[in-house]
Parts: structure tokens; sequence; C-alpha cells
């Protein structure tokens, strides 16, 4: 009872903050999401530092200072092990009008599903682990190990900064950790599971300029040669109609299947059936569960996000937009490089580009170069997390991998040398990063 | 002097109106735009009805009203001619952010010039005229001519509900109308001009539909077929790098030029390096003055304007939209027929939309179907605009087409049967539909 009216309380206060961090007009918002945090940890007696972690250049070139990231630490006995948990407080943007049925920064509670932008990705999974210590501290047990936390404000735009203060603290704050939890992930299905691997993330601007202004395009159409045009032809030679990556060079550094994975994919709990009408298509890109799952989590993909510049508002412009940007992302596996993507992309672009001959300008940036990430699954942490998973679901996880990234985990390992485990809290279908974002009160036990 | 005072305040009243007739938002400013352009006729003791037109239908099912027509007469005498005047006072979207250097609906006067959204189309053009009559009533000197005004509110959207009014007024407003005159249009150079035709405009919607929701693209990218994927892919099919417009049947349909238009052409005073100067292209289309303006007035063009649904802001989302609509246009010319020009788009981004056999939903809908309009130059409606310019500016005007669209010359000439002229009154570097639009205080003699 404790946990459910902390939790519940604390949730609504968190998602009511729109700390999106794509947005540097929502930066204040950001900010005051960090301090809520901190005050939160602080109030239960927790050792809490607001670590400065510089700022942020923004495109035109002016900066912007990044939310601090807080540091909280419970317990301090040497005979104990000590655990640290990694959780993010900002979230990905979200209006009514994106086709929202409940106010996006408004906690709703229907049937039992807590609706509201980042009450899955990743406020209520933050909040579950710092009230499983608020819970031992109002029953009055000691804590069976120490416990620290290390929650950021800018995990939704890569996590920047972030790799900086990692290293800077690896003799400090990091020096006695033992095992780093990152909760930032969901199960696959109805049934638990741990994950052992994410994908990285390569986020891509090209933009081409034309025109000092935009245009009409009555009185100009015919005698320019549209950046719209353009930046349209070269984004079609990105992948093909079946997913086929074009770009050359990229698949050939993806890992090969091998024949244990293969096996194991075949026995993860997953129902196709159910993932098409949940996400509501008819046909797939692959009809068969090895595929999907592979092509989910350890193949790489490109998504073409949008268009900036254009006219994108509801009824009819006639306009020739002078200046266009589209965002596009590629979700990279082992062994791909983000720098190496970086080149390949850039180069590829651009000799596509030039064959079309135009006076345009075309500029290529890699906005985010996130790395993937693998786990050894047979380490005893993942013992511990089926262990755990099975005295509080009673039934074995399935060792799954995620589609998205969590930047994160792989500066863990490459900076501190600690053993990374992923526990999802969150469920399978909370519609992360999309309309109606929720945390059902089962999965997080608050009932 | 009376002219000037009187211009300067009541453009900077309309100006400040953000009757923006493309956004159902807008509406009410749109009523009160035609509202006050009823009032200020009206105190000039014209005989003015505002005429209900009905009502819009929007895309999801529901309807608004259509900005009522204003009609205007001054003077009713048998022996004299009567001329119509034809304007509109809504206008294009503006907002600062999309590269205004002053407020758009603050008009702000620098150099001469008047900045502000509808300054040059069409508030300014619309006053001109309203004021001609005002000058001659303040210096007490009878009209030589009866003046009749027709003043609307949709023409950036298509001139919705007007082409019905047109009709059922033809044997009463129109049936003393002699002469139509149209100053919704502007001068190709510093030479002044009468325009003889226009191209007409197929405002396409192509909507893509997928999953029922955005999704995350880390999470699934890889197991669903992107519609933004099938909607860049046919849109990168409708016309080439070099601007040939590759959609069957389009070119074949196009009057073919003639040796006396390409020696008209050639005689027209057009300089392509301060055209290039002015819009900051470095290579335009075409090199060469005739190929230049026969692809800006007589051959069709393709404008992709934007994409509706992607995430379309600055910075970065991870999202693959759901549904996304490309709004491109068609500016066609004789002898295409829009009727024709749907069906031909309809078929051709169906049958390569098929090819790609996605399982995705694809819609193509024509909102815009504005047919082109062509005038004879040796009528003698001409000759007297020819001396009129001859006696005000000292010089013989420029004999020119339009590229854009002023959809309601068709129809004037096809349902009254009239003769139309249209004199433009904005300069030949105003902004139209771009930011900084502007209205040269030289063109409209207000000095």
């Amino acid at each position: 009872t404790v946990f459910c009216s902390l939790l519940n309380v604390t949730l609504r206060d968190w998602v009511a903050v729109e700390s999106d961090s794509s947005d540097v007009l929502r930066r204040p918002d950001c900010h005051r999401m960090m301090d809520m945090t901190a005050e939160k940890l602080q109030a239960m007696g927790g050792k809490v530092e607001l670590v400065d972690i510089g700022v942020q250049e923004l495109p035109d070139g002016k900066t912007v200072a990044l939310p601090k990231v807080v540091t909280a630490q419970f317990g301090n006995d040497p005979s104990k092990q000590t655990v640290c948990v990694y959780g993010h407080v900002d979230v990905q943007p979200a209006k009514l009008e994106d086709g929202w049925t409940t106010e996006p920064y408004n906690l709703t509670d229907i049937n039992g599903n807590l609706y509201g932008r980042g009450a899955s990705d990743n406020k209520a999974p933050v909040l579950a682990w710092i009230h499983t210590v608020e819970v031992y501290q109002a029953l009055s047990i000691d804590l069976p190990v120490n416990v620290k936390f290390i929650i950021e404000g800018m995990e939704e735009t890569g996590s920047n900064g972030l790799d900086a203060m990692i290293v800077a603290q690896r003799d400090t704050f990091f020096s006695d950790v033992d095992y780093i939890i990152i909760s930032d992930c969901g199960w696959l299905s109805r049934r638990p599971a741990l994950t052992y691997g994410t994908r990285g993330n390569c986020y891509f601007f090209a933009e081409v300029e034309g025109p000092k202004q935009d245009l009409h395009s009555g009185v100009y159409g015919g005698t320019v040669i549209e950046p719209m045009t353009d930046l349209i032809g070269i984004l079609d030679t990105l992948i093909s109609p079946s997913g086929k990556i074009l770009i050359p060079g990229i698949r050939e550094a993806v890992a090969s299947l091998s024949d244990e994975e293969w096996k194991m994919y075949q026995d993860i709990e997953f129902d196709i059936e159910s993932f098409k009408s949940k996400i509501g298509v008819s046909q797939l890109m692959y009809s068969n569960k090895v595929d999907l799952l592979a092509h989910r989590w350890r193949y790489p993909t490109v998504t073409i996000h949008g268009i900036e510049g254009g006219f994108s508002g509801p009824g009819s412009k006639t306009v020739i937009p002078a200046k266009v940007i589209a965002k596009f992302s590629i979700r990279q596996v082992p062994n791909m490089d983000p720098a190496v993507v970086k080149k390949q992309v850039t180069d590829y672009l651009n000799s596509v580009f030039a064959k079309r001959k135009s006076p345009n300008k075309l500029k290529v940036t890699m906005i985010i170069g996130a790395k993937p990430w693998l786990a050894d699954t047979k380490h005893p942490l993942y013992e511990a997390g089926k262990a755990a998973v099975k005295r509080v679901f009673n039934v074995e996880p399935d060792l799954i991998r995620e589609g998205g990234t969590i930047p994160i985990a792989k500066t863990f390992e490459d900076v501190t040398g600690k053993s990374i485990i992923m526990m999802p809290i969150g469920g399978f279908d909370d519609g992360l990063h999309s309309q109606n974002e929720k945390m059902s009160r089962l999965q997080i036990k608050l009932v």
C-alpha cells in the first residue's frame, strides 16, 4: 500500500513535466525534472549530487546548458555489493494533435493502464527502483546491497554529455559499483524478459538548400531546380521497397546469424498475428518469426522520419520550399561502427546527389552516433536476473534483444568495465515514442 | 494626398487581419476580413451585398461556412459602360519563424516598401481600385464608367464556392457588366505589363497509411513496411532531375510553341542574371530567355510542397510515422484538362505504388482543379489597357503571362462571356506566397 500510493502520486507529478529533451524551448522543463528527481532522492536520505555536464551546441552555433545528471547513494557498507541503477527522465515529443486520446502530460488511468508521455519510457521504471528503496525504508528492512542511482535528462537525443561524465567519475562514483542495472526497455510479450542486446543509432540530417527564400510555385515553378525534388530523389536511394539497405558497405559489416542464435529465436515466445494486429498492419516485412526477430534486433534498418522546411501543416500551400532537411536514422548492430556508417552514408548521398547535376547544396550531418551493445547471457548477473524474475512472476524470462538504442549501455561497459544487465519493466505494448504511451499497473505490480 | 493617407491607413488595418483561407482555425479572421471590406465600400456609398456562398466540406466530413463574397456597385448610368473589378482579401499562411524579418501581420514600411502578408497578394491592389473610386468622390468628379466590385476570401485555396455564385448571378449582378478587371498578378520586370494568360493548378494529396499509430523506429524498424518509404518512392517518380514530368500523357497534351510566340518571348524585357540573383540560385532549369519564360508560363510543372504527418519539427525524433500525406501540385496549361490530369496522376501513382507490393494503403485526392486562362491581346480591352499604362507610366507595357493561377479568370470567361483583362499592380519582386511579401509605394503611386 505504501508502494502504491507513493508511485501513483509521484508518477503523475513527473509525467506532468514536459521534459522533452529534443526541443530546446522545453529545456527549462528538463532542468526542473532533474531538480524534482534530486529532491525526491534527497528527501529519502540519499547522498545526492546534481552533476553539471556542460552545454549543448545548437546548429546555429549558440549553446544551451544540458540538464544536470542526478547521482545518489543509499548505503555505504563495504561488506555489501553495490548496484547502480541507470535511468532517464527526459521524454520524446508529444502533442494531443499527434493523435493522443488523452492529454499526453496528464497521467490518465484507464482500466489499469496509466497513460502519459514518459510513463513507460522511462519515468515509471525509474520510480519503481526509487520506490523499491523507499519500501525497504518504510518497512525498516536493511537494504541487502548498497544502491546507487545515475539519472539523466538527455537520453532521447543521444545522452549528450553523459559519456564524458562517466569517464570523469570512473574512479570516484563508479569505483565501488559492482553491477549496473538498466530498465529502459520492455518485454517482448506477456512473458517477462531479460534483455541482452540493443541496436545502435546513427541519426542523420540531409539538408538541401536552393533559393535564398521560399518561392511561389506558380510564379517560379519550371524555372528553378527545386530542393525538395532533389531531396526526395536522394532519399529514394536509401532503401528498397523490400527493406534492403542500398548504401554500399552497410550490409557487409553485419555479423552473420549463428545456428545457436537461430535456435534461440525459434524458442522465444512471440506471436506474429498479435504483433500484426497490435500495430494494425496486414503484412509485415517478413512472415516468419526468426526473420522478423532478427530484423528487429540484429540487422540494421533505415527509417525516414520526416522532412523539415517543407509545408507540413494541414491544408494546401503552393510553395517551393527553399531549404528542406530530411531526418533519417540507421539502427546499427555488431559489427558496424558509427564512424564508418557516417562516412558510408555521407559518401553515398553525395555521389547520388552529384549525379543529379543540381545547383542546390547538399549537407549531410550525423547528429547521433550511438553504438550497439551485446551482453553475455551466461554471466552470473543474468543468472541472478533470471532467479529474480522467477521469484516475482513465477516463470523463466525470455532472453531477448532490443531493436531500440540504449546508447549508454555500451559506454558503461567500455568505460567502467562493470557488468550490465537490462531488466525490462515496461510492457510490450506501451507505445514508446508513439501516441498513447502507457505503463500498466500490473507490470509495475501496482494493483 | 487624399489617396496616400487613405491607402496607407486602411492597408495596415487589412494586413493586420490573418485571413489565411487555408487554415480553418483562421476562418473567423476571414469572415471579419469580408465584413471590413463590405463596411469600407458601404461607407463610400456603394450598393453593397455580402453574398452567402455556402459551406466548405472538410476532410473529416465536417463543414465550415465559407467567407461571404462582397459585391458592390458605384453608379448605375445606362449610358456608361460598366467595369467590374475582381480581387481577393484572403492570404497565404505566414509565420515569423518561416524566416520573415518583420511581423507578417504588422505592415512595416522600410525604404518605401510596405512589408506584410497579403500586401501585394492581393490586399493593396484591391484597395488601389477602391481608392480610385474614393479619389473621384473626394474630388467631386463623376466616374467615367459604372464600377462594380466582386471581392472574395477563398482565392488562395481555389476560390471554393465562387464559381457557383458567379453562375447564380450571371443574369443579375453580371448582366450589365461589360468588362472584368483582375489585378491579382505582378509585373515581370521594372517595366509595366499587361497579363494575357495564367497557368491552372491541380493540387494533389497523396496519402500513404500503414500501422494504426506512429511506431518507435528502434523497436519496430525492420519489421514493418514504412509508409514514408513508400511515399518517397512514389514521389520520386513524378519528375526527373532535369524537370521532365514523368506522368504519362501530361506532356503530350501541351499546346506547341508557335513561331509568333517564340518571337514575342524574345522581345520581352527579362534579365536572367537579375532573376537568378533575386532568388539566389547559381543555375536555373534553363539558360536562355525563351525556354525560361516558356517553362514559367506555358509549360506544366510539378512541385512537391511538403509532407504532413512525418516529423517536421527541428531536432530529432525516432518515429515511424503511421500516415504521411504528400502535398504536390501541377501547374497546367492549354490544352490540358484538370479532370484528365486527375485521372492521369491517380492512375500513374496507383500503378507505381502497386509495383512496390506494399501492404500500406495509398489514397490520391485532387483537392484543387483550377483551369488555365488565355486572352486575345488584340481585343479593344487590351488596347485600352495599353493606352492607360502608357498614360500613367509613359511606356508601352510588356505583354506577359503568369506562371501562377487565377482560377476565376477562366470561370468569368466561361460563365459571363465578358472580356477580361489582367492589369498587374504588384511588383516583380513582391515575394508572393513567400517570406517578406511587400508592396512598393512606387508601384501603387503612393509617394
